[in-house]
C-alpha cells in the first residue's frame, strides 16, 4: 500500500487502555511527510510497531491535554533523542502543553537533542486559522466542545499543479528540453518556428483531499462549518445511542452524533474512535454509525485509511472498461 | 503457580522500549499483596497483561526519576481512579516526585478517587532506612551510584511464627480448643491434670526471605552491605563487558559486575535486567554473568521468579526418597 495521504490508527480507546485498545493516537502521512496526532501511552510503541520512520516525522498535534491523549509524549520524545533523531521537531497544542512537557523533560533530567518547539494555540485568535504548512499541506485549528479546551484539526491539501499532458507534448514532437516550462505553463516559440500557447499541454489540476480530526468533542453544530466537505473525517464517538445522558454529561459524542456530523458536513467517509472502555465489542457503533451515514468505519488499531478512500467499481463495470481501456501509463510499464 | 513470595517483570529495556521489551517495571507479590517496582511506560498494560488485580496493590516503590523508570506513572495512577479504586495507595521515591507527579495529574486535569500519598527518600537519613512495612514484610532504601539521586530497595520478610505441631498434639489427644493457645506457645494445664510447657508444639519457624532490587547504579561496594545474604537479587547489567567504558561513563553495570555484586553478597539467585536498547539478543549477557555467578537468570517480561528460587532435586535423588517419604500433608489432602 503506497498512498500518498493516509491515515493510520495507533489508538482508539478512551480514557484508558482497554480490550487490546491503546488510548489515542494516529499518524497521518502525506507525501512520506509525517504527523502525528495526540500521544497517548505506548504511542511509541505502536509508531514503531506500524514501522513509521522517525525521520519523517514534522509535527505533533495534541488535542487537548487529557491524559489519554498526552501520557505517551515524555517516552515519544525522549526515545526520539535517544535514537539520535536531529531534525526540528514542532509540537502544537492548548495553553499548557508547553509548561506540562517541560516539566516533564526537566524533572527527569533528560535530554532532548534536536531543536523541539511547542507552539500553543491562542483561543483569543479568529477561527479557523492556520497552525501549520509545508509546500502541499496545511493544518488549521479550531475549538471542539469538550470539558476543557481542546480543538479539532483541519489538514487540507493545497491546490495541486495542473497535470503536464506528457504523451500530448511527446506525439507533437516537443525536446525533451522544453518540458520544465511546459509544466509551469510557460507560451513558447521553438526554434522550428512552432507557437505554443500558455498552458497549452497542461490538463486538469488533480483534486486536493483534507482530513478533519475531531476529538473530544460533544457532538454540537458549532464545529461544522470548518469541516464541511472535508473528504474524511474521524470524529470521537466514545458511546453507543444506550448512554447517550452520559456522553452529555462527559461531553463526549455517541456514534449516532458522529455520523450526523459527517452526514451534515457532507465528508465522503467517516471514521469513528475514542471508545469507551466499557465496550468489549464495537459493532454497535459500527451498526448505530451507518444506519445514519454509510460509509462508516472502525478506528481499530494498525488500519490505514487512504485519503480519499478508494472507490471500488463493482466488478461488471470494471470487465466492461477492460476491453476499451484507455491507455495513458507510459510505455516501459 | 501459587507461591507467597515471588517478583514479575513487567519490564527490563534500558531508556527505551526496544525488541519487544518495554521499559522498568516489576511487580513483587509478598503474600498476596503487590506492590509496582518502577513504573515505566506502558506499565498498567503490562500489569494487566499479567493478570495482577488492582485491589492487592499496596505501593509503588520508584527507584529514580529518569523517564523509562517513571513515565508509565500518570496513565497508572488515573486508570487505577477510572477503574474505582478506593483503597489508599502510598509512592516512596525520591525527592522531585511529589511535584512531578502532581503536576501531571493538576495539567491534565484528572482526578485521583482513592487517596494517594507520596513519600520521598530523605537523603539526609542514615541508610538504609525503613520506608514500609506491614505484618509480614518490611522494606528499606539505601543509595546507589547513578547520575542522578537513586536508590535500591531490600524487600525482607518479617521472622515467621513457629510452625505449630499439629500431627503431634493430635497425637497427644489435646482437644482442639487449645490450638490456638497453644500455636502461641503458652504454657497450659488440662483438666485432665496433663501438663503442656511453653512452646511444646511449637517446631522451627520457617525461614525469612529476601528481595533486593538495585536498579540503576554502577557497580559500587558502597551499597553490597545492605544487600547482604538477600535471597534473590535483581540488579542491573546495561552493558555487556564490551561496552565496559560507556557502561562507566553512564553510571550503569555490566552482566559481570551485576554477577561480582551478587556473588560479594552471597545471594542465591541473580536477576539481571535493563537492557541497553543495543542489544536485540540477551544470551551473551546470561553467558558473561554465569561465567561469575551461576544462578543467573534474565529478566524477560511475563516472567516469575519465586522468592526462595525453588530447589530442583536430581531426579535420582527425588526417586529414592519417594520410597521412605515422610508424609505431612493432612489426611483430607
Amino acid at each position: 500500500m503506497n498512498f500518498p495521504f493516509f491515515v493510520c490508527i495507533l489508538g482508539s480507546s478512551s480514557a484508558m487502555p482497554a480490550f487490546g485498545r491503546n488510548t489515542s493516537a494516529q499518524v497521518l502521512s502525506h507525501n512520506s511527510r509525517l504527523f502525528l496526532l495526540d500521544c497517548g501511552e505506548g504511542a511509541q510503541l505502536q509508531f514503531r510497531k506500524y514501522q513509521f520512520r522517525n525521520s519523517r516525522l514534522d509535527a505533533i498535534f495534541i488535542s487537548h491535554l487529557h491524559g489519554d491523549h498526552i501520557w505517551g509524549l515524555p517516552g515519544f520524545l525522549t526515545t526520539l533523542s535517544l535514537s539520535n533523531h536531529l531534525e526540528p521537531l514542532v509540537i502544537y497544542g492548548p495553553k499548557g502543553l508547553k509548561n506540562l512537557v517541560e516539566h516533564m523533560i526537566v524533572a527527569s533530567q533528560s535530554f532532548i537533542k534536536y531543536p523541539l518547539e511547542i507552539i500553543e494555540i491562542e483561543p483569543s485568535n479568529s477561527f479557523p486559522y492556520i497552525v501549520y504548512e509545508n509546500k502541499g499541506l496545511q493544518v488549521s485549528c479550531f475549538p471542539l466542545q469538550h470539558r476543557i479546551e481542546c480543538y479539532g484539526f483541519l489538514f487540507q491539501e493545497k491546490p495541486k499543479r495542473a497535470r503536464f499532458m506528457y504523451y500530448e507534448a511527446k506525439r507533437d514532437g516537443i525536446p525533451k528540453e522544453y518540458y520544465s516550462l511546459l509544466k509551469n505553463g510557460a507560451a513558447l516559440v521553438l526554434q522550428n518556428g512552432l507557437e505554443i500557447a500558455a498552458n497549452q499541454y497542461l490538463g486538469e489540476a488533480p483534486p486536493s483531499f483534507s482530513y478533519a480530526y475531531c476529538t473530544d468533542t460533544r457532538y454540537s453544530d458549532s464545529y461544522l462549518p470548518y469541516i464541511q466537505g472535508a473528504t474524511v473525517l474521524y470524529h470521537e464517538a466514545t458511546f453507543t445511542q444506550e448512554f447517550l445522558v452520559r456522553a452529555e454529561e462527559t461531553a463526549h459524542s455517541t456514534a449516532q452524533e458522529a455520523a450526523l456530523a459527517a452526514k451534515t458536513a457532507g465528508v465522503e467517509q467517516l471514521i469513528i474512535g475514542h471508545f469507551s472502555a466499557r465496550y468489549r465489542y464495537l459493532d454497535t457503533f459500527l451498526a448505530e454509525s451507518q444506519s445514519i451515514f454509510a460509509n462508516t468505519e472502525l478506528a481499530i488499531e494498525g488500519r490505514m485509511f487512504p485519503i480519499p478512500p478508494p472507490a471500488i467499481l463493482p466488478l461488471t463495470e470494471g470487465l466492461e472498461d477492460a476491453s476499451n481501456h484507455d491507455r495513458t501509463t507510459p510505455d516501459f510499464e
